[in-house]
């Protein structure tokens, strides 16, 4: 079996002991049915002589008298949003349509006994964007370099295995009742590297992603498709993927029409084109608004969707070339053809201008888009990160690049690479589920604080956490992710890990190669210039006055200083520091907080199940080896190169 | 089909054009009489009243008179070894033993027209060591990792395909052909990689052992198989494998006695044991020479012999750990067992202290184990020498490796590790084919000189070579390791390669990893400090007076200065250069070489069949492109770390 994750029987403890009735009618309003019984038998009770809490559809008749009065006082709900209120020892949950009445549910179950306390005045939730979606990296057949899943660090699929569907309904079925507690609505079934058997699953293959849909649906979550932009090709046999091409777009429209036939409430297709090796537009002398609206069009009669992604760069760059700026890419594409993309086309773009590195600046893709409905895309699964050996809590970095300002309004969507594997703790290390976890929070309210959503997270995982293992887990997660940078790659350069397999470090590994991902350290500084006076002009893809923030020495955040500038070694940073000792104590200190982690870990034995517990410790021993051998090897590389001792004489190799 | 490689048709001109006659009997004979047949039928010829050539062993009755006068003045010939003469018009090639004649005959195919022209005085021929062997890196399944064959730059395996035999018999017997020719009479069929199929060739799966065994004896060949050191637990289900332990001295002497039911002329023994994660004695608290002398002893009844690795080392060092140097391992786990092994067991030693670098010292367990029977391990797989991507004559380097003068009369016999593969041209690179023939003539005598070589190489494969045909493949070749040399890493140190793949540069790809191959670059200097009085204490492992001069920075030769030294860029090399400037003059000269030699392949055009013509081209693109590589990134690096510029002003990146 499984961990439970978010969903214990015990965090169902407080639903389930009251005596609870559901108003309306349909597949997801019995979900809720289900889950309020299931409750009731876990907890053996649910007894009394009136309702406690009454769920109920807004439109369901007849309403009981106490939701019709939080009807009278509700504004609109729309069809996924609820409201709650607590009046004269009743708790109403009103919802404006099924999914509505499942995130109600769950909100009951986040509140726990204080949904039963005292009243509560009435208060609406809405999630801020209809989509929130995960992409699923997972290969139908194992790939002979990326494996099962590509990036992945949860062991295989729980959706594919050794070229087949896995056919396991019942984990299927648990994973989409965890995305639907914490608000996700929509998975992408496989790898946007769209290899050959996965093409097929467009076609002949596609009873596999109705099983998928139809395991799913129960929660309220839609299936898309990654498809290969060459599908009419090599799926087809047509002589041309053009999408101007009269006969491709006809094929489209079958294909997806089959599609429709199968899968009524199918959500859309996912496309990585132009990158890395994935064909795409540019082989027709075609635009990426002319292929996203291909697709576009195609979905558009049945309410479909394109998530088209905007990473396309120069993979095949030539390290000798200083003035070729990966960074660049994604704007340079795509900031050109705002305008130009169908309305249910979305330009999905990674948070960064670079790849999922552990610190970026935003990309500024996103704010030069207007006119163009753009995902953010965020990495769940610790490709650079961490891999789910280091305890990481992405949350904070994510809220950082949601609350930067050219990009609040400028984006409709959230999207994430997900991190779940058939792992029985579902990704690896237990404390990386709370990474997907938040996400689905974040994706449902961008504005929310992502200490509170860990809180969320300790209270359901460990319902009623005795207080010595909250702070244990806070002491562990809160700052983990700023942890994980100091040990790594410092101020913003980014890179700096293994080639291939993206673990551990390797200062040079990336500094020589094809991918555009370089730091220039020589024996006087460190750093890529990327401002328009001496550098790539990068900084000017930004609006004022962030254009000039970055441009600016002075002004620039020290977090991102050799994201930006290359400096000498004794530049003196915003904190006083130079560049080179803040490289050593930075390292020096990330090693030390990861042994505190470790040390805090041991704080939660017996107050957790001891698999979760050993299965922590594990990985934790791995984050202080591994952790130290980042410190030593940056600490080593940099005062080779610099020839600067370390301040406080700690030992460097 | 297959290249000829150095016995195309033409080669057999002269002598099947003769009158030819073979006395003697038994299989090799017949092999001998079947070749002087398809010389004659090739060429069409072979008429006039008397006989032109006398094949003969020393044994037949009755001797013809030509015969039997050489046969009155030869002296002892050996089982292998012949006498040439030639008088009044008749060539006498007579044997010790059918071997001989085997070799005799294809002595008589290197000399061509001047076997038959004016009269010869009697020379004899006899084969410095009785055995001539190529280790194959062949795996029977296809490694996840490594392949079908591992380091393997030649397509898959002429003996294995997928898991099994491949039973192609022809290209064995023509590869055999080929090793007889160049004087080869050995092969270990399986890589020292033993893993659970290839285990299983010394039991159930010995067939196909005899298949290789029997297709390859009329050639002269015997076959060895590597084993694993385990074999009496996983395959015989004994609970330990130790040396000392009377079951597994039970056990090994039944298998043993199995496969000389089998393959009566059975070689011996391969054990790569302790050795980057192969089992060994380690395990059971044993010596090796215990390990070693277990197999000699099972081994001796039959007549085979055991080779034993000495490529012991940790694997697994930190690489903080200065005092710990991989190139003291084979001498400090093998002198001291000096003495201690069976007659019958072979120690086979790389010729360097490392691991094939382009440059090393010499070994010193070569001079220090005077009291055990020694095999030199050379590589004609270009691990580190391009790949057969690259043209690198490999002789000249093994020519000085074996005139080293503590090393002379030090070792019994020459092994290399296989270049050949189901390539059609064997080898990848057609040049690369040089290196295998070459390393056959200098396993028969080590004092041959490399250049000759080259040249009897050049008239066999490419028959009355045109002039510039000739001087082109010198160009090419003569100095082609030396240029290699001068675009990959510098003065002795070593790797600065591709982890894992082991090909094109990347300079600090070792530097922070578990290897121990290290070149410790900063931005004051570079090298390894192996000193007695400062460093590891290498130097003290070679006889006087070699221990005094690579300790002396004065004595020590430049070409090695950085694998013994490490020492400011500004230090002067005995060429009156820096260091730094070495390096970049080096990395210049020999990224142009590189496109010179490219450019002297243009005259063979025309010359040559074109398949050969166009895959040398091929390949001479790609080591113009590697070697401009190598230059930049070397000369970059250096650069960034020293900051001393180019004294010529050429571009550094």
């Amino acid at each position: 079996m499984w961990h439970a994750a978010w969903l214990p029987p015990e965090a169902f403890r407080a639903l389930g002991s009251r005596r609870t009735v559901v108003h309306g009618d349909g597949a997801l309003v019995d979900t809720v049915r289900s889950e309020v019984d299931r409750a009731v038998a876990a907890s053996g009770s649910g007894g009394g002589p009136t309702y406690d809490l009454v769920l109920a559809l807004d439109t369901a008749e007849p309403l009981p008298a106490e939701a019709a009065a939080v009807r009278a006082e509700a504004g609109e709900l729309g069809p996924e949003g609820f409201a709650l209120a607590r009046r004269e020892g009743v708790t109403v949950v009103l919802a404006g349509g099924p999914a509505g009445l499942l995130y109600g549910l769950f909100h009951v179950v986040r509140l726990g006994e204080s949904a039963f306390g005292a009243d509560r005045p009435i208060e609406t939730h809405r999630p801020w964007a209809a989509r929130r979606m995960v992409d699923h990296w997972d290969n139908v057949d194992v790939h002979p370099v990326m494996g099962q899943v590509e990036r992945g660090y949860a062991g295989g699929s729980i959706f594919w295995a050794d070229g087949a569907f896995r056919g396991d309904r019942d984990r299927i079925r648990a994973y989409g009742r965890l995305l639907a507690a914490c608000g996700i609505n929509a998975i992408a079934a496989n790898n946007v590297n769209v290899h050959a058997t996965e093409a097929r699953l467009l076609t002949d293959r596609l009873g596999d992603v109705k099983a998928i849909a139809d395991t799913l649906r129960p929660y309220g979550i839609r299936v898309h498709l990654s498809v290969t932009f060459a599908a009419p090709a090599v799926l087809g046999g047509l002589p041309t993927a053009d999408p101007l091409d009269e006969g491709v777009r006809s094929w489209w429209a079958a294909a997806t029409r089959r599609v429709y036939e199968t899968i009524p409430d199918f959500g859309g297709y996912l496309v990585k084109a132009d990158s890395e090796g994935q064909p795409g537009p540019f082989a027709y002398g075609r635009s990426h608004a002319d292929g996203a609206n291909l697709l576009a069009d195609a979905l558009a009669p049945y309410g479909g969707v394109v998530h088209w992604r905007a990473f396309v760069y120069n993979h095949r760059q030539d390290w000798r070339d200083r003035s070729t700026d990966r960074a660049r890419a994604a704007y340079d594409h795509f900031a050109p053809l705002d305008g130009l993309f169908r309305d249910n086309a979305i330009l999905q773009v990674k948070h960064g201008p670079m790849d999922f590195q552990p610190r970026e600046p935003v990309s500024p893709v996103i704010a030069a888009m207007p006119a163009t409905r753009l995902a953010v895309e965020l990495q769940a699964t610790q490709e650079y990160t961490g891999q789910q050996l280091h305890a990481c809590y992405l949350a904070p970095m994510w809220s950082e690049v949601l609350a930067f300002e050219p990009v609040e309004g400028r984006f409709a969507e959230l999207v994430a690479v997900s991190n779940v594997g058939d792992d029985p703790f579902w990704t690896g290390h237990p404390l990386a589920q709370a990474n997907l976890y938040a996400f689905g929070r974040l994706a449902w309210d961008p504005d929310a604080d992502p200490l509170s959503i860990l809180d969320e997270w300790i209270d359901l995982t460990f319902p009623e956490p005795p207080e010595p293992l909250r702070q244990a887990l806070h002491a562990i997660m809160d700052g983990s992710w700023r942890t994980y940078e100091r040990y790594t790659s410092p101020l913003g350069v980014g890179f700096m890990v293994r080639p291939g397999s993206h673990y551990g470090p390797d200062v040079d590994g990336y500094e020589y190669t094809p991918w555009g991902t370089y730091h220039f350290a020589d024996r006087d500084g460190v750093g890529v210039d990327r401002t328009r006076a001496t550098g790539t002009g990068f900084t000017g893809q930004y609006p004022a006055p962030w254009s000039d923030v970055y441009e600016s020495l002075d002004r620039c955040p020290d977090e991102l200083l050799l994201f930006f500038h290359h400096v000498p070694y004794g530049h003196v940073l915003h904190s006083g520091s130079t560049v080179i000792q803040h490289i050593y104590d930075t390292h020096f200190a990330g090693a030390e907080q990861a042994a505190e982690m470790r040390a805090r870990w041991a704080e939660a034995a017996g107050l957790v199940p001891a698999d979760v517990y050993d299965r922590v410790r594990e990985r934790l021993d791995e984050q202080v080896r591994s952790a130290q051998e980042w410190r030593d090897q940056v600490n080593a590389y940099f005062f080779r190169k610099s020839g600067v001792p370390d301040a406080e004489g700690r030992r460097i190799y």
